[in-house]
């Protein structure tokens, strides 16, 4: 097969596998097909059970329909559903990098990933923030931007992770203008020719003429101008109160958010369950689901699956772009 | 009849002549017989034709149904809808300057605003940032907030019309504790008995223990600390991204944000129509559409009057709660 979609299990104490197995399952073949779980069989094997999956697990290369994986031996797995470990910390890190070890090598079209927990991650000696730094690191980058896509609203941040205040410093032109340009080049690549761009203001009603700070006249206004000259459908910036109103009924494609939660309030709230975390700026593609791993209720099988189909659909449409 | 409602017609160069003509035909005889209108006759008949109402226009002590309408005379008026002038702004403050009479005295339960045009209040020498800060004037108030309500969420803020820089610095925790406090009387004086209260992060997850930005952990905290040991059902802070979100499916009352955008973003999404906006702390009832004068459309009759119908049902439970 052409080089396929790998979905990395996650944190096998966590719910990764079990999301895992039920999307897989709800799809079709076909893309089943063209799908390989980087992982650990015996654990999505005791998640197929507890899912009620009847699927057979296996190997990445079998013939006929199942759950493909490509297993990687961890010492101490498998381990339990629910309690956080070095072991599975370790797992974590293995199946991540393996994917990216893919990507680059171009026999993966694309990461999904499910969660994985910072803790077990930091406790096996992986000293990331998660996902975001250790795909940055291992594939050599410098920058990343996270969307958030979902049915009806998009989303790329400014920055995502800084407190607010830094949030505000991290608006230059130069980084709001990079982002137009990387929202704007992964919309076209996904095929939309002449994507709506709109670029929402960081003060209250856009500072109301340098009234409430003057970000968004100094800093964020010559972003959008040099990217209009640039050719890029885009406007801005436009009040954070009624841009994102706007963009989820139907007048732009993708919305410039200037910090983490004046993107994540809203897809939140109209897409809490299916919106599809996408890295922007890598030179691999991944997107993830956009929840954590849940120990509380991992192994018991009744961990909500949607995202992961959404993360799932959104890897195949990465993958069909990718392959033109 | 015990005080009424009274709306102040706004702006007679915007929309807010015809919203509430149509707010007050939409509504029964009897929450007509209860409210009377600050305004222009000449301009509330004009809108009246525009938007098809028949109700007669009446005194506000007239009997049978009708818009009543406590006129005051303003040289320059009737003006020309859409048109900006000082006339209309010299209106604009007057009707509100008696409406925030009658209430103090007393002689009005409740006030009820339609928009107004800022640049039109100050040619007419009236130098307020709007609403806001006429209303504190007026009544002789130190502060203020701005809640915004609507059928499934509503948000009370901790700061608005300022930078979101100062925002971040207004965040203290004496504003904090008494944002949760003025939220709580609120709903206990609109009938709810134990209030249920959620208070929004300022930075990302809440900083993530510190990595991103201390301010929930060291001013926000201590407040949300501080409400519960005197017995008001509040919880937070609670991340931005996820806490609008679960008021909306019915997890809390009211959600205390900490900035305007913060509060505006999942209120406008959700409610863009019907979000009534309602000024706490002042010695007098005050409520308000949260859409502005809209001179492109004023005088066509097609404005759309939902906000307005919103505003004065609000008004009237402002009314009920005060009569006990």
């Amino acid at each position: 097969m052409s080089a396929p979609i790998v979905i990395t299990m996650g944190d096998p104490s966590g719910v990764g596998p079990e999301v895992t197995v039920k999307a897989l399952a709800a799809r079709d073949a076909a893309l089943r097909a063209q799908t390989v779980v980087i992982g650990d069989v015996e654990t999505l094997t005791r998640a197929a059970k507890s899912t009620g999956v009847t699927l057979p697990i296996i190997g990445p290369k079998d013939d006929g329909d199942g759950i493909r994986v490509d297993h990687i031996a961890v010492d101490g797995l498998p381990g339990k559903f629910g309690v956080l470990s070095p072991a599975c910390g370790e797992a974590s890190f293995r199946y991540i990098e393996r994917a990216v070890q893919l990507s680059m090598a171009d026999k993966a079209a694309c990461i999904v990933t499910a969660p994985i927990n910072k803790e077990a991650l930091n406790s096996a000696g992986h000293h990331y923030d998660g996902h975001t730094g250790m795909l940055a690191h291992l594939t050599g980058s410098k920058s990343s931007w996270m969307l958030l896509a979902s049915e009806r609203l998009d989303v790329i941040h400014v920055s995502t992770h800084v407190s607010l205040k830094d949030a505000i410093g991290r608006a230059t032109s130069q980084r709001v203008l990079d982002t137009i340009r990387t929202g704007h080049r992964h919309f076209q690549r996904m095929g939309v020719e002449n994507p709506r761009l709109a670029v929402a203001g960081i003060n209250p009603h856009c500072g109301e003429n340098g009234l409430f700070g003057r970000e968004d006249d100094d800093q964020i206004a010559p972003a959008v101008a040099q990217a209009r000259a640039e050719g890029i459908d885009v406007v801005g910036p436009i009040s954070a109160d009624t841009v994102y109103y706007r963009a989820y009924n139907g007048a732009f494609d993708l919305v410039i958010a200037q910090y983490h939660d004046q993107g994540h309030i809203p897809i939140k709230l109209v897409a809490f369950d299916t919106a599809v975390n996408v890295s922007l700026g890598l030179p691999i593609d991944r997107c993830s689901v956009d929840h954590g791993t849940a120990f509380d209720i991992a192994g018991t099988g009744t961990a909500n699956h949607e995202n992961m189909i959404c993360a799932l659909d959104y890897g195949a449409r990465l993958t069909a772009a990718k392959r033109g």
